[in-house]
């Protein structure tokens, strides 16, 4: 119905007869003259119809806002003055000969041609006009290339594209898993996968060697976090290849991504263990382009009279860190310093220490702070230590080394965007040497990453000192954000079995969930790893979106509900019946 | 870990050094040697150890099969005599000189490397052991190939590849959808899409012009039917192109399949209407491979004394129809004949008449059969009608016209089937001018596709005659199988009001259902049409799998459960509070 697209014509066309079929996004009339700028998912052109084209003309006069019109004429040059450098297709116009209107339109709840501030609820409910907008497609393009760029790198290295299940196996205690009535298994349940992490190692026994898939992923989560109760994930495993060799596989595929999308070269990305990472960023996804580090002092201060400092300092599982901002005595006003103590109390810090560093020459009298006093025989080796110059602030935290972490590693990064500290737009980095495990709020030990973690000693070594055990997981990290994570799995039972074991869970549980992984243990299965990537998450950094609902076509709203369709919704109790599960009441007893 | 995967292998490797990693495929032991065939998914190289290597021999000794072993040797020629041509790795095999067993394997419940009958149950148990075997990786290869190259064919003709949600809207009465409650919405469900019909003409109204998905779908039906309740679709969608422009897109598409996977040129498909493909094969995917055809004889038998014939010949939802198989009275035996007739009896035929064509020069002397005496007057005109020739087998259906058709129709496949009556290896065609409706049970009109589906004509013809209007719909058939289908859809709201109100949904209830799409017609929706093919049933005709679990990598049985990882189970009393529902006892009351 078209000969090309809008966005397509230029000066090229000159004298050509074109077709175009659109969006009226917008129409003026002037000086007796029609101008209507028709819009398709390629850009924007601008058509003329004048009085001399009497029936054409008089359609166009009809012609309101997003009908949708195909129309036939010649392009020409606009005439001198006209020309929009701003417009792909602004040194031409269209002079209209033929229009059909291909459907009416009512004046849509919200002006698309102009960036006007609507409520995300009206956009969500009426997304297909939001999606209209050409900032909104843009995104859903970069999208679509960007999972077509990832298929064709992960092909041309022989990764095949495999299907996995999409109704699973409920697991007991699987507490954040859809679950999915099963008519002809009455009283029984599928699951949603919440990602094919068990299936992508049965395709690695199955001796597929290298697998592939984007797979839709479940969460039945709080959705506080600016999550989706779908998402995507860019899902790979292999056979025969060690962490370095996954890794260089998965930079290499990031790398191509940036390269053929935005045109950056990202070289070579850093290895930091985790140890070093919670060290000096305070977190296991440090953001490099922030040239600021936490410095221990521990040391330096386990005799200060400083209960604050005292305490923490001869705990095993405390941490005194001083954060160092240059010239900070000149960025921040006092009403500043103040708010960012407020804004570590988020993190559970109970305040926020700073020294304001006048002249070092001075000594202890240089120095301007609460606490100087009550660390005076401390303070200048801890200036020493952390690099102190002349106008710098030194911020300090004391307390369980997991909220020194969380909230001095928070204050680097809020320090870094509120004044511009950045000294790169990306920078990458792998985060390896992770522990295997985390202590659980009941004492037991839990996964950092999942069951099937391979570590990386004996499993003698494992058994004897399961604490101090380090895993063979890698997490890529880029601007402070998880790109995506993996780890080489488990290959052999008796490993498997001891992390169970270590995990506290028996073997009768053991069989319950994992039976059939146990048993595919059994026949030969073959070294494997792998990795994932959030595809959410990478096109929100592509895109610059600040939200995930941004760059997924039809997303939910924060309490899991789609605002277009109005789902979730009630069903016929028929259709329950049939399924042998009923409603229960509010507050019914079991 | 390998520098070669096994099928690699050939005499342009002579002497180099090559490390390979897999699975020991076969053992044998001959002449103090050891030969190990090595397997990876790429293929089988025979490893020699020999006790000159005294580490590697002694390993390899202890090697059974199915164990995960990485091999390092020497390429060499194998001794003449011992070459086998039927391998790809053939003529060369690797002299082993070291060995890591990466893992044991227990023996396997059923041998990989016998092409050994094992039950089904037992080869979806252990999956991945099944999927071991060369020819099930053959196929999944093919699937992973196929979806490849549609998306490259599409992706080159600008489609982009966007997904849509998997927890969608349940409607009422949406009898085959699967259901997923809501956690944060008490009482309410989410249902897993169908197809996602909507999405996609949601996109086209959103501006994006060509859109594609390879999209999970859902449908909780009876198995019977060597169906999937998961399922996958290649879903096409586009604005601003007619059905001709569509099809022309859908035959490319298949055509390149084809080609770069079988080397088949297909050519151009042939286009029928539904009332000549159901006149000349009873069925709307006619398999032209066969060449015979029904032929209506309702006009020579409507005076016929024959009651059997008459009463159908003179009812408007009558047929009579003939199916002459040349040479058939060589063909088939009286016994067989017989059969045919319990095989019509299926699909609901009383019987199976039939005539021997012996001798027409002798006239209806020369016609052998219990029916001639009755339509001894006839009978000629009949012969002449369908071309007889002496030796044919005449059949004939004479019921209601679907009796007849499905009966006559089915013949016609099992006649080509059992005496491998084909013409050709592959026959492509559409099915075009489908009718908008049919007549459901109740006397309501229903949609022969679905009620989207735009008519081939005006609001005002369809309203006065909607039993005879024809849909703009498309059906491609191949070899017999629907591969896939679509239509242009309605684009504006008072035709989708009058389909609405033919098939009895009135305004309230169109509102409920899809109020979010009557609202999207008001703003501006283009002209749109898609396709939809079936990519399951797409790998079974490429690889010419037997069953659709053949071509899932993790398929459930019939009665719709996974034997591998025993879904679905049972739930926590917990979850299911928390989700608030509860199961209902057997036969409870509401």
């Amino acid at each position: 119905m078209r000969s090309h697209y809008c966005g397509e014509l230029n000066t090229s066309f000159i004298d050509q007869e074109v077709t175009l079929c659109g969006w009226a996004h917008r129409r003026r009339d002037h000086g007796g003259v029609i101008f209507l700028d028709l819009r398709d998912r390629n850009g924007i052109a601008q058509v003329v119809f004048d009085p001399d084209t009497q029936d054409a003309f008089n359609l166009a006069d009809k012609v309101r806002n997003e009908y949708v019109i195909q129309v036939t004429g010649r392009v020409r040059h606009r005439p001198e003055g006209t020309v929009n450098p701003e417009m792909k297709t602004g040194e031409v116009e269209v002079l209209g000969s033929a229009l059909e209107i291909l459907n009416t339109a009512a004046t849509p709840p919200f002006q698309l041609d102009e960036h006007v501030q609507v409520g995300e609820d009206i956009r969500l409910k009426y997304r297909y006009l939001d999606l209209r907008r050409p900032e909104m497609f843009e995104k859903l393009q970069v999208r679509a290339k960007l999972t077509s760029i990832i298929r064709q790198y992960l092909e041309s290295n022989d990764f095949m594209d495999i299907e996995t299940p999409i109704l699973t196996r409920a697991t007991p205690e699987g507490a954040r898993d859809y679950l999915v009535p099963s008519r002809t298994h009455s009283g029984e349940f599928f699951a949603l996968p919440q990602s094919p992490q068990l299936f992508k190692q049965l395709l690695m026994m199955a001796g597929v060697d290298r697998y592939y898939q984007i797979a839709k992923c479940f969460r039945d989560e709080d959705l506080r976090a600016d999550r989706q109760p779908e998402f995507t994930q860019v899902d790979i495993e292999t056979s025969f290849m060690d962490e370095y060799a996954i890794m260089g596989m998965a930079e290499g595929l990031v790398r191509q991504v940036f390269d053929d999308l935005l045109g950056v070269q990202l070289g070579e990305f850093p290895r930091m263990t985790y140890r070093e990472a919670m060290q000096r960023f305070g977190s296991d996804k440090p953001d490099l382009r922030i040239p600021l580090e936490l410095v221990d002092i521990d040391h330096l201060v386990k005799d200060a009279e400083f209960k604050v400092f005292k305490g923490p300092a001869n705990d095993a599982k405390g941490r005194v860190a001083a954060l160092r901002l240059p010239n900070g005595a000149n960025l921040l006003t006092r009403k500043q310093i103040d708010d960012y103590g407020k804004f570590v109390g988020i993190y559970g810090a109970k305040g926020l220490a700073w020294i304001k560093v006048n002249d070092l020459s001075q000594g202890v009298e240089g120095l301007q702070s609460p606490i100087v006093k009550h660390i005076e025989s401390q303070v200048m080796a801890v200036m020493e230590a952390v690099g102190a110059e002349n106008g710098d602030i030194i911020f300090f935290g004391a307390d369980r080394a997991r909220v020194v972490n969380e909230a001095l590693g928070a204050l680097r990064i809020k320090l870094g965007e509120d004044l511009s500290l950045y000294t790169s737009d990306w920078a990458p980095m792998w985060v390896v040497d992770f522990p295997m495990f985390e202590d659980a709020s009941e004492g037991n030990l839990t996964p950092l990453h999942h069951p099937f973690t391979a570590p990386a000693c004996s499993v003698e070594a494992l058994k004897q000192n399961p604490e101090e055990a380090l895993s063979r997981a890698y997490d890529m990290v880029l601007n402070g954000c998880e790109l995506g994570g993996g780890s080489i799995r488990i290959h052999q039972q008796d490993m498997q079995q001891v992390v169970f074991t270590i995990l506290g869970i028996d073997e009768a549980e053991a069989e319950e969930k994992f039976g059939f992984l146990l048993s595919a243990l059994k026949y030969g299965c073959p070294p494997h790893g792998g990795l994932a990537f959030g595809l959410d998450r990478l096109v929100m950094l592509l895109t610059g979106a600040n939200s995930i609902r941004e760059v997924i076509a039809f997303p939910k709203t924060q309490s899991a509900a789609c605002l277009l369709t109005d789902a979730p919704g009630e069903v016929d109790s028929k259709q329950l019946r049939e399924l042998n599960i009923r409603l229960r009441k509010p507050n019914a007893a079991e």
